[in-house]
């Protein structure tokens, strides 16, 4: 049994990611849901050693990185990314059993949910009263509790308790997805899939040498990069922290040689994890074995190379 | 007289950069402020020229790159940054004359805020009853309407309403900053100051090769990026979209060539603008007299070179 | 009238490099050849100003690199280079009229030459006896006084003295060139042909980063390098010094940029001159002037950009 | 024993290296010394199997790079360098014993050291006849047969042919210096001494990009490259052919890496040995063990990493 903390109350979008990561198997053996007040709290239970993993969002198609997220996992004791899943986002409209749509007259949401779906809410309820709540599930919740007629939600928290669904993929802008992560304490990583992905964060210094000098560790290897964000961190040693994904896996010799590299110029490297790919964007690095094979016979003296 | 949009209602921390952009002269003239309803609302008045300019947030300390002003940016007709400001970004307790902290029950927040004044809510005001608003200034405004005791908002917003603080400064985390920009029509930039920042959008083929030679331009020339953010476009044809700020101005020289570079290798760039900068982050292009006078000397033939 | 200092005495491959020089049009008006002892002697009479110019060799197919040539351009004032020929180098076997190559039992030939057709006298000339003689054209003068039957010479040389050409072309391998440069006080380049060739030699700090760099002021332009060869100046103070040619003129935009941007690396850059290319081996530089023109009119704020 | 092949007759400089080698404990047992033709000659009794070395000039401080050497090298069955030696090349005058330097009026010379020693003599034998011969030892030779008064040669030809001699280290400019290499068949390499030297010959395609990526092989990985000489092969395909020396061994982790990523990207890639370095100059590549030790315990899951 495994203890996962994630993002609470139940109901929520981190919730949903987890689900989705316990039936693609993502868990051995059973495993029990543990609610946290946010994302950073979330992986401070598993460095705390009170759970086996957390399951947080990292990338959003429409909002970017996750802050949060992202810093926790760069600072305070490492953490380690084992599995990734993308999710739809696409709200639900979930009220009482027997309210039809035309009957809502106030709908509760998390404001960041109300800003997605206004163009849906002014085009099929043009005069419903918004009220906001604390957050997705909260807004499902406020409903069950009767504070209002119907909630923007999520499927989840609404089959949680007991509400209908009036709509559901309610979104203003199509295909908007986010990507959640599973996170443990650091551990060997999931094996080779072929298409994997491995993120790390840097801390340079704040030279365009430096800076250009750790892209070139990637480039000169065919490591295709898919994730590039830097900001300066503002301390007082005029340093840069930059968030990298690249396609690949610490397992493969390319990449292994460019963390080495990166290693050895930077003021730090701090590895995030490699795990399979949820998705084929991008192109794999080069298989090293025919080099390997070629450097191998060379060192020993082979005449016909 | 200048028409300036930004996203209200009255009272957010936009309004209050407009206002500190204002007292800077950042304006020709007196302001007209004109609310819109979201940050790339903003910006489509200025594309409409219904307003001459707009304020939006393009960067947060705490939160990252504002996904919704840079994405509006990057697409549709061109705009340009003219100026920046930043903005400590701490909050206001306010409530109706007469209020004492110790009065409080009920307090309303914007979520956000609500999450970044957690540590303190806990601490100073253990037993409170949050209810959640649309907006900072929507709090204030819940305030005035008699729906709670006090609102975590703005001293701006509180101001307004005539509404007193009992607190400022209020945050969790120290040192939390906004940057906001002040956005026109194309135009020929501000004057060169010798610190000024210039930010530009690229699309590159999705090649390893692409990337590297697009920093190279910057490196080889000592230009210093200061910002640097890429995502995947999702586009049919492949690209990646570079959001990249760096120091130094289109006039200058260098910056001037590495642009040229740029424009003949990627697949589109887009110049958001060059503006003195707010602070003293970062080094300044390599001035390029010197050298330009050594070359002009040696094409004429001078021998003592 | 022009004065043209060249590697004598009359009759080398120097020689008929400047003859090919006069016919091509090279020389304002007629030109007067005066012999100097040595390849860097001839560089010294135009330095001096007692000639208005000097042919030498700089680079052979079979040999390489002239050391001597490039050195000497390397160091002491700047001279410039203004145009280049390429020569067949293949030798004539020249004798007294009247004899037949059956004829020949003694040969005169420089040991260099020599070496060049020793299989073509093996094959042509089995039992001959080889003496050696001071240069090219020395052996020529060698037959004229009697001192051997035949001599492997220059056609030109045979031709000065009234000897018999025996053979031509002699040579044991195919497609031995090479390149003579026409040499002058600095001065402003030949206009711009589209195909011109610049060369360059600079003086790096010993290390591997500003090699890189160097390298990629001309990759990250686009220009084409042809000639590089690094060798340590061996000096005190660690450096490398590297001889350069690339395509492309001083007048070129790219190039320009390029050389402005060595300058402000380097310990020294050295132009040696921009001058037509005899072949078309390579690419030209990308032409800057629809960047150029697209800049401009981006500093302007132009709109639709 | 061993059978070494140079380029004779007895008594060149390069029998001379090769007698430094063998004082130096380079070859196993006994050395029977045989003599070829030419640089390339010696090269291909190596190939051939009929001796089991050749000693050749590769670069000389004064002419650069011998072509010849580079040339064979490169092409033909690969072969492999695994000695060098650097030997001051400076002339001897040699005679009959009971010759005095003011009775000399001929000297025999090999024109491209009378070249080399045309000051000395015009300083010390003003009035001296110059008879030219066809290498340094045959002008010894020469002498020995009556032929000459004296001879400019090696110490060791005189040596050999019982001559005194009159004046040593003659040379116009000092500091001249000539690298020798001992080359066999491909074997293992020397072992790692950390002050080693490794030379390739490269094959790549004309573009731009191409030379910039091999030179970042290098840069990026911290190697420093010692020599670097470039001509177009000028073959159909229209490649550069490459001769590049660095500082590290084939063993070394950086050198290593760095050859397979050139076997990867390069049209050609020629491994022409690692060996001792006969002098100190350049830096050594950078260990890799701490990088490497900190990769396979990041693989295992370390945690405090």
């Amino acid at each position: 049994m495994q203890r996962i903390a994630y993002f609470g109350p139940s109901g929520t979008f981190t919730e949903m990611a987890l689900a989705g990561l316990e039936t693609a198997g993502a868990f051995d053996g059973t495993v029990e849901r543990v609610t946290a007040a946010s994302q950073p709290a979330a992986l401070e239970l598993v460095r705390a050693g009170d759970v086996d993993g957390a399951v947080v969002p990292i990338e959003s198609s429409i909002e970017g990185s996750i802050p949060a997220t992202l810093d926790s996992l760069a600072m305070s004791a490492r953490l380690q990314i084992v599995a990734e899943i993308d999710l739809d986002v696409s709200f639900s409209i979930v009220a009482k059993s027997g309210t039809a749509l035309t009957d809502v007259r106030t709908i509760c949401a998390y404001p960041v949910a109300a800003a997605q779906v206004r163009l849906w809410l002014e085009r099929e309820l043009p005069d419903v009263e918004v009220r906001y709540a604390a957050s997705n599930a909260a807004a499902a919740e406020d409903v069950a509790n009767g504070l209002a007629d119907a909630a923007v939600s999520t499927a989840l928290a609404g089959e949680r308790l007991g509400l209908e669904s009036l709509a559901s993929g309610v979104v203003d802008y199509e295909g908007a997805r986010t990507r959640f992560v599973h996170v443990t304490k650091p551990r060997r990583a999931p094996a080779v899939t072929g298409s994997d992905r491995t993120s790390i964060v840097l801390e340079l210094p704040n030279e365009p040498g430096s800076l250009f000098g750790a892209f070139a560790e990637f480039a000169t290897r065919g490591i295709d990069l898919t994730r590039i964000e830097s900001r300066p961190t503002r301390t007082g040693i005029g340093t840069y922290r930059f968030y990298l994904d690249c396609i690949g896996h610490i397992d493969d010799a390319a990449v292994g040689e460019a963390l080495k590299a990166l290693h050895r110029m930077a003021a730090s490297v701090r590895f995030l994890g490699s795990w399979p790919a949820a998705n084929e964007f991008g192109t794999a690095p080069p298989s090293d074995a025919p080099d390997s094979q070629w450097l191998a016979e060379l060192r020993e003296g082979r005449a016909d190379l």
